[in-house]
């Protein structure tokens, strides 16, 4: 049986979990937002972020409290100490859907993303909800493989990004700089949110061995 | 007297100002290999972000044996958490600076910056610099008003970053894409500097106050 206090870092890794998906909830949100000129559905990601800035504080204010009253050493103390950080990965991913959901809201009614880019946004999306569904999976499980996954898994991002630049810079881009500025500042949202999504999975990777990789998205 | 406890605490946050020296210079640096498309001062800036790299890493370890050993209660353990977020805010800064270094050296023998926005990139390095200096005061005195002087000096970072987009959308933009996709993420990379300077300060406001802000940059 265990006792409360281990119950409740059974618990704040729940909550994180469940962070992971609220957060991949508003980034799917915020794609279609973006995609359909949808900007009802902006307006929830936007007001949606309240809620995952909470859960980071609540968070936060857990593990302090765990570190305050039970001092943890060795293991435990490294698993509170990695879930603060896992929670501040989480809670700029969510800051990231939202500002894809500003970029949307600001061009309302206009597509914010010409026809010519939707591919890639689409797909940027797909990844972007994978990537964070299995850092969810991976805070839960502990997996080191499927952690391991996440670094080649962002290749994708990175091939769609270098995909959306050469768009961007065809001779034959129609749009002018105004969109230009949108689709690069979006492009660098998502890869953005892919690279917190591998940096939460190399610090579950740290947690498990004890193996330090540079642990800040760069 | 001061135990040597304490003066492991001291020695920390004497790191965290070094630090915050380091990037500032960095960042210094970083801003005249632009303006200049100066190559050397490029690769000084992006070899020097190891150093940086390595310090955070150095500092996070100290506060986790301090955490293990010490297991400090009430303020000092505030000040251990706060130390390593303040360490993981200027790590990030440095990797801006670095990215700034390598849109220069990407440019390069060409100016990845065109006359007409030079002005407005000299004044966003002028007050990142600054914003990072006072960063670095604020660690070191835990100075509560001039931390949060932080928050209207960042004012100026914001009308720097308007203008460049005034700049870019004006009809006698000359430029191209290329060089608007350039602007438009420099422009970013100064801004979430400054961002990250405003959550240093929020940081030790917290610190002495115990007043929470949403800590982190959105």
């Amino acid at each position: 049986m265990r006792d409360s206090y281990h119950e409740e870092l059974d618990d704040i890794r729940g909550c994180l979990v469940e962070m992971a998906n609220t957060v991949g909830s508003q980034m799917s949100t915020a794609t279609t937002a973006l995609l359909d000129a949808d900007v009802a559905l902006a307006d929830l990601v936007i007001a949606g972020d309240e809620q995952i800035d909470a859960t980071r504080e609540s968070i936060d204010q857990r593990c302090f409290t765990v570190l305050a009253r039970q001092q943890p050493v060795a293991t435990d103390l490294r698993t509170i100490v990695v879930a603060t950080r896992i929670a501040s990965d989480l809670e700029r991913m969510g800051d990231l859907a939202e500002h894809i959901a500003k970029v949307a809201r600001m061009r309302f009614p206009d597509h914010a993303v010409p026809q010519e880019v939707r591919p890639a946004f689409l797909e940027a999306g797909h990844v972007a909800e994978m990537l964070v569904a299995k850092a969810g999976t991976v805070i839960a499980t502990q997996n080191v493989e499927k952690a391991r996954e996440l670094e080649t898994d962002d290749d994708a991002m990175d091939r769609i990004h270098r995909g959306l630049f050469r768009e961007l810079l065809a001779d034959s881009w129609p749009y002018g700089v105004e969109t230009a500025i949108d689709v690069t500042l979006l492009g660098r949202y998502y890869e953005r949110f892919a690279d917190h999504a591998v940096s939460v999975a190399r610090r579950v990777v740290y947690l498990v061995t004890g193996e330090r990789h540079v642990v800040t998205p760069s």
